[in-house]
């Protein structure tokens, strides 16, 4: 039993078989296997190593036609390692001794044997040493996917659960790739040893309502799929081969935690009206089209911020414009046709890459990169596919079409040309479509922010994106962990910002929301409504608990606590305030 | 002969010899040997590949007795490398053939190797075999490293001259560790595969007057140490191998452009004061003390950027006290007492890499991680040891200290506090110091800018670092050509932050500068006096072009030219008002 600490990003208790996600995805079913299948194991492993020598020894023939022999030998060596005796009396001995199944004997004797190699790597003093021994840690690696998808036939990435068994996802850290098939029918929890509170994976755990616990540190070389895991959600802990007492405590918080979570659930049918009769529009973030059945669940109005990734990102090609419709369409029809739903376009880059369209690229700093709208405005093609679809899936309903990070006014001006053109395609064409679209744009790049009252002539409203602004503007990568002390929501720039937006947006008389993590934290109500915001959206779980929060404000108060807020020099200042002013309205969501 | 195109960073024409410089820098001195010395060339290669077989032979050993035989084995694949007899014949037929230096062969017949590597990896469609083969050309590139520095029996990094010929430095991006050493004495032009316009190398090609173009592309494996190269830095283009004709023509435009040089020479004793009797204070931006004496020669009136990286980076361990103290004398001394010099403190992290002190990390947005004054306030000893120095050696001149990166005044006054015990040290061990030193802060993050008003109360002075201000503020890397155009210094959003930065200060009543590139390029020098600035600091060769458009220049002119920017939408417009004001006051330096 190992305890192991990381950031939780979203609550609650989870224990069951762990599944190890790497670039590859493999998955691993079974840990053991009873001892009357030992043999037919043995075999097993025999037919897939004897499969994937035969498939490098395919590779160097290849590979030598194709270039030169030097190229296709470089592939003799995996052939040998998989014929490699003593490499396969180690994996039989594995199964026989501890009747592993012959994925887990694979991946546990291979991850042994890189572990070592890390070590190694960490203590020679040799910098060329350590970049060799590095290398052969990436073959060994290798080795393991080529047997493992021998061995399970499967497609990389499939996350379909095999037997029916829920299983607990261990990555290095989760892209939107890896997860779009994921659902809590088939993920007990998610665990990674990168990524901090705002990153991808904890922004789908809250959405799809899975414990996570991110940021934890290398800890996939000590596990192999099938090992029993424990993720405390709430302690952003998570225990590596538990003990049986252990289990059973654990097991206990999880029946209990369950037993508290419809304690929100009476204020599903009341109004999100201030003490003092001022209406705020509750709105609910998602990423995948059936989440927008919860925000009606959790009494939001409609969804604030429609995120459109997932469209692209599990797929080999392009989605094509029929997808993008009936993905728009399949959201309208969930949550009805006279509720808002704002389509946020395409957002990849950075921390949310695709392979497809050529737009994975490496960058010193994807964050400061080509990503988001850059990216589309680049990829215009693929831009154009998601704008027809968006104006022609807005005739069926209130969708709302915004841009994200946009930079400068030229970057909107060129959006909003180009879907111009789109609209004159569909004019020409005879395609039914919503010509009067409100068009909308993020504002979480501080030049937005600083230039607003300049965008706000160009567009119907604004969303602020709180996660990206604040991290510009601190210059504090939201997923590193070292700068996590400066990414602070609380921080007075940060405050001055958002107010600046408001009184832009105000002055131009068009809508002003806010859809990032703040909008979500209970602690945060009271100041942005104070800052003049009458419309937040969040992740739908978390909508109840904001509803309670303004239920029990008044505008005056929030006001008050604002002006205080901006009067303050440092972020802690503001987070003691704020935690004062909650502890009145809502004493049990502090501590 | 081969044209490649980058960006032009520091004018000027150069040609010679190239030395290509990799992580190890390792240094090919001659391209070809006579021909009656081709046997004993050929007999160092033999001695060489032996010395470099036994040292791999050894590591294997002492990885097996230290760890185990599997790793230790790891490097028999070294071994064997080193003794394979049709490697050998391929090098020491290139020796015998080409009449090549044992040198030279390694390189270019490994490079080839490598070439074919990379070209075979980007067309497999096979993502494992891709990785492969990328591991088996690291493999590769590691072997040329070990077989040159036996030949070389040199020092990784040592670009002193060796028979006293200059040479281009190429790379694929050079880091402050690499170039500490660089002078025009030694290296006639630097080109890149990486970078842009505000890199370390295209800043320090500016400090040292020396030709460069960066953001290349891949072309290292197309050269080998000794190969002919010519750096056209107005152009931003490279030619590998010329023939003869047009090194002749490049010849006589270098000649051409040496001739211009002196240009503004005779306003080298003229004061820097607008034609309505404003004074402008000029400083000079440094990164090594001998060129404190740029400054005094091209008329600054002190150094209003030190930067202190250098005394880190050649480093294989920290800099002593005795090191920085001797480095800020040194400048005091070139400069003179009564001059101000701004220190800045340590500003390593994101692209100022060092191997010492166990900074190096891996992080996934290193512009937005733990840098520069982050990094001081994590490793406080290395910040104790410079903060001392600085103060002792303040004693003896007007040095000023500066923090950089701050973000919050939290990190202010972490940094003033620690700079307070030192003081209390130094007084109670009685070491002489200058009590009341004058402290500052830089304002390159958009929350600095932004609480402008709260930081001015506890600093003395602001310098505007516009290079990062820029990049955060458009959340743009300043080094990645993908997203070049949002960088843009004549930006509304950051003309904004410049201007608040600037009435804070005036209200708070302390020195505000500018220390960017920005402040160096004549174009924006009308806009900056405009915004109020008084105080401006450039790399010593831009001094007298910015004097000179600060004679021809009324302040009332200037806040008009300013006024008028800060009413527009677009940095496009800016750019184009400020083009045609300095068309007016100094035609020569528009196109």
């Amino acid at each position: 039993m190992e305890y192991r600490y990381g950031t939780a990003v979203s609550p609650g208790i989870a224990i069951g078989p762990a599944l190890v996600l790497d670039t590859e995805g493999v998955r691993i079913p079974n840990k053991l296997v009873p001892a009357d299948q030992v043999d037919a194991e043995v075999v097993r492993l025999r037919g897939a190593l004897d499969d994937a020598a035969s498939e490098a020894r395919e590779k160097r023939q290849r590979y030598t036609a194709r270039f030169e022999p030097a190229i296709g030998n470089i592939f003799a060596a995996q052939q040998s390692a998989f014929e490699d005796p003593s490499f396969r009396d180690r994996l039989e001995h594995l199964i026989r001794t501890q009747t592993y199944s012959a994925e887990y004997a694979v991946s546990r004797g291979i991850r042994e044997q890189v572990k070592k190699l890390e070590e190694a790597q960490r203590k020679v003093g040799d910098l060329a040493a350590s970049e060799v021994l590095r290398r052969r840690a990436g073959d060994l690696i290798d080795l393991e996917k080529q047997i493992l998808s021998t061995l399970l036939g499967q497609v990389p990435n499939a996350v379909a659960p095999l037997g029916g068994d829920r299983v607990v996802i261990l990555a290095n850290d989760l892209m939107p790739s890896d997860t779009a098939d994921f659902s809590p029918r088939t993920v007990w929890a998610f665990a990674t040893e990168s990524g901090g509170p705002t990153s991808h994976t904890a922004i789908l755990a809250g959405a799809l309502e899975i414990p996570a616990v991110v940021g934890v540190g290398r800890f996939l070389t000590d596990v192999s799929g099938g090992d029993m895991i424990i993720v405390d959600g709430n302690e952003g802990k998570i225990i590596l081969d538990p003990d049986e007492e252990t289990v059973r405590k654990y097991e206990a918080k999880r029946i209990a935690a369950l037993n508290r979570a419809d304690r929100y659930d009476a204020l599903r049918g009341k109004p999100a009206v201030t003490h003092d009769g001022v209406a705020i529009r509750l709105l609910g973030n998602i990423e995948l089209a059936p989440e927008a059945a919860h925000c009606a669940d959790r009494g939001a109005e409609g969804v604030g911020l429609y995120r459109t990734e997932f469209l692209y990102l599990n797929k080999s090609s392009d989605p094509t414009e029929a997808e993008h419709y009936d993905a728009y369409r399949a959201v309208i029809d969930e949550i009805g046709a006279n509720r808002p739903v704002v389509i946020r376009t395409l957002d990849l880059g950075a921390d949310k890459f695709s392979s497809v369209s050529g737009l994975l690229s490496v960058e010193k700093n994807p964050f400061l990169g080509l990503r988001s709208v850059r990216l589309c405005l680049r990829k215009v093609d693929l831009f154009r596919t998601q704008l027809r679809a968006i104006l022609r899936a807005a005739a069926h309903g209130d969708i709302r079409i915004m841009f994200p990070m946009i930079s400068t006014l030229g970057e909107l001006r060129q959006c909003k040309t180009l879907l111009n053109e789109v609209k004159e395609d569909l004019d020409e064409a005879g395609v039914p479509y919503k010509a009067d679209i409100p068009v909308g744009t993020m504002i979480e790049v501080p030049s937005a922010a600083i230039l607003a009252d300049v965008l706000a002539r160009e567009v119907d409203f604004f969303s602020v994106g709180t996660n990206d602004l604040i991290q510009y503007t601190l210059a504090a990568d939201r997923n590193n962990e070292h700068v996590a002390h400066l990414y602070d929501p609380a921080d007075p720039a940060v405050l001055r910002l958002i107010r600046t937006v408001v009184e832009a947006a105000g002055k131009a008389g068009i809508d002003v929301n806010v859809c990032g993590e703040m909008s979500g934290e209970p602690l945060y109500t009271p100041l942005l409504i104070g800052l003049g915001l009458r419309s937040l959206s969040a992740t739908p779980r978390k909508i109840p608990e904001i509803k309670r929060v303004i239920r029990q404000l008044s505008v005056a108060e929030a006001e008050t606590v604002a002006g205080q807020a901006l009067s303050m020099d440092t972020a802690r200042q503001v987070q003691n305030l704020l935690r004062d002013q909650l502890r009145r309205i809502l004493p049990e969501a502090v501590e």
